[in-house]
């Protein structure tokens, strides 16, 4: 009897559930004759919420929903185990567990904290010659994970800030010369600005485009955007910018966090209640006198499954195979990754990485030579990497005109 | 020769061009032998703004492509003609740029101001002897247009909200029982509730759907919501909030607009910076103690044409193609309007109203019976009435991983 227990971690992203697809699938044909789930990550572990995956993936149709449900089917946690000195007993309860239902083997997928985790678990098994291995499958939207090329739940994200965009800019368009209008979209990513940059793919023979592209990477400074901002509105009536949610003054605080004693806006009021699309959008209706809009992509970004990139979902799907392959053949403390090699035609291999130490809380941004710092945008390198990740349109199961989902409290 | 002029007015939806593409296919069936478009409505209009449509779209191919670009393809307006006493030198020069381009018919594709323009204009015509007929094609995403069972623009925009809530609600639960979150979703409609009431279609079989669904229609109580958002706490940990942007206390304030002098939440600041989604979020945080999340949907939800229902854009070219009919007929001083004639088959027909003055500046609010107030829900008969509408989804037009639109200023 061989047995395989699979978890998700960290914030969800629309194809998570395609990389749990991708376990379960490979590891059904690889032969494991148990695939459990752990609910809510190694924090649900500890208190042996674990299901059995078969009780809902039998049924290949329900394998299908899974791969097009948003969000993580298994739950969430952001638990972290903590270094083995502190809390052995953490430790040990884990492998209490995995002992007691026999498990072989544990995949974790999920960003930079996950991979900690998997990580320390392994680091534990091979110090106390446990026999479980350990391995890690990468998510996360902000594609801030180092090694692999770039990671699941990336692709869609982009492909939804994109298609979502060109949809502003033709809204932001429609009253022409005849009101000036800014539109400020926030986009996620505290310290890195992948996600932001991906608004540069709006643009093309159909579609002019977003007019700045301020990213977390680049110090950002208030005057210098109102500047700029008034320059743009000399050459077109209809203005739309992407920031990202971490832009930062030179002095390193965060724009969303800027309040009265600033001195920018008079009565920004409580720095939790704005985000700075809205700071921005009162900063140039004051000094422009011009009509702006700030929208905020929210938790919609992360989870508008309807529009995923079927490149990514694919790519998904495929890393949690890996994953259950290198489980299979015992391997352990190593992630899946992606590496590209070749970018027209597109092409991926899945490899492994050995080293998690170098994964697991490191945090990768835009390389400088990739931002056009000049004039607020991005060089066609960085557009050329982000391209591939958002072709295809994933076919979706509609019933009664809305997607259907699967989830775990219905079987 | 026979000629016409339409135009797009009020704010934009995402199916406003189909109508746009019904009235030009149309009226090119029933032999007009010029179609002009009237670049930002009126006020465009009286700029001589106008361009011939058949440069766009002789070419079938860009026809399919205006059914699937969201916004106003022509360009907007918020322009009022004002009364004929005191504009007439106004009236004057729109039927001097009429008659200079011997146009014979005008079609105006708005919601209530748009109307009043229609309205005004016929009156004028028929005032002066004039020989130009008037016709209006209804639009808005608020559906609060008297008369008509609905609205073009309506269907679409509930699409998107309920689709959008499902993944919002999946999202919302990924922390399941580990961290009870609270998150409230934003949705356009000042004074109607209509687009809120649309959060109901998420719930099915597989879908928990919304918790609690807060219309502008009932007085809203700050302190009430808390207590109630307290008891759905006690019954679930994940728990998702449709509120509209219109909700108001009992004493006529708008929620969005209470600031610090209310005393519910200190340091609110600047009225016109934040929402009543965050400023419930955070008096929610205050209050409980819980997670809590503010997504304002925003100009998306009436301009993700991405999501469109295959119902709203062929009634949206529909009631087109009836404007041009009318017109085509000599009739003025009308509305083409949808009845309903049968729920279940789904039938619509496309009728004349021949009393413009009713539908006029008259705001449709939802029927109270309609609403569920002690359990802050909508009645069945109201989710009846709206799952017609988001029914059949739109084949888009994909090229590089994107939605394709199309532009007046690119042929």
């Amino acid at each position: 009897m061989k047995k395989l227990i699979v978890g998700q971690s960290g914030g969800p992203t629309s194809v998570i559930n395609a990389s749990l697809a991708g376990v379960y699938y490979e590891a059904k044909k690889r032969g494991f004759d148990k695939v459990y789930g752990m609910v809510n990550g190694i924090e649900g572990l500890l208190n042996e919420k674990i299901v059995d995956l078969d009780d809902y993936f039998l049924d290949k149709n329900n394998l299908e929903l899974l791969k097009r449900t948003p969000s993580s089917f298994l739950g969430t946690c952001r638990f972290k185990m903590g270094s083995i000195k502190e809390h052995e007993e953490t430790y040990e309860k884990v492998f209490k567990i995995l002992d007691k239902q026999e498990i072989d083997s544990l995949i974790y997928i999920g960003g930079n904290d996950s991979m900690d985790t998997v990580e320390s678990l392994s680091d534990y098994a091979l110090l106390k010659k446990k026999k479980q291995n350990f391995i890690g499958v990468p998510k996360t939207i902000d594609n801030d994970l180092p090694i692999t090329d770039h990671c699941p739940g990336f692709g869609s994200a982009c492909k939804y800030i994109a298609t979502t965009l060109r949809e502003i800019i033709q809204d932001n368009n429609c009253y022409g010369d005849t009101k000036p209008t800014v539109a400020i979209v926030e986009i996620m990513g505290r310290h890195a600005g992948w996600l932001t940059s991906a608004s540069a793919l709006a643009k093309d023979e159909t579609c002019e485009g977003v007019d700045a592209i301020y990213l977390p990477e680049i110090p950002f400074d208030l005057d210098t955007f109102v500047e700029e901002t008034k320059e743009l509105l000399k050459k077109k009536s209809s203005i739309t910018i992407a920031v990202s949610e971490g832009i930062k003054t030179e002095d390193d605080q965060f724009v969303c966090e800027l309040t009265d004693s600033n001195l920018i806006v008079d009565s920004f009021g409580h720095k939790e209640l704005a985000g700075c699309a809205e700071i921005l959008a009162k900063l140039l209706k004051e000094k422009l006198n011009v009509k702006t809009r700030a929208i905020t992509l929210s938790t919609l970004q992360r989870a508008a499954a309807h529009l995923a990139s079927k490149n990514d979902l694919e790519e998904a799907f495929n890393c949690g195979r890996k994953g259950a392959e290198l489980a299979y053949k015992n391997q352990s403390g190593k992630m899946v990754i992606m590496n590209r090699v070749s970018n027209d035609p597109y092409k991926i291999k899945y490899e492994v990485f050995d080293d998690i130490h170098k994964i697991a809380n490191v945090e990768k941004k835009i390389p400088l030579e990739w931002i056009d710092v000049d004039n607020n945008y991005v060089k066609t390198e960085l557009i050329d990497y982000l391209k591939p990740l958002i072709q295809g349109e994933v076919k979706q199961i509609y019933k009664d005109g809305l997607p259907q989902h699967i989830n775990l409290n219905k079987k």
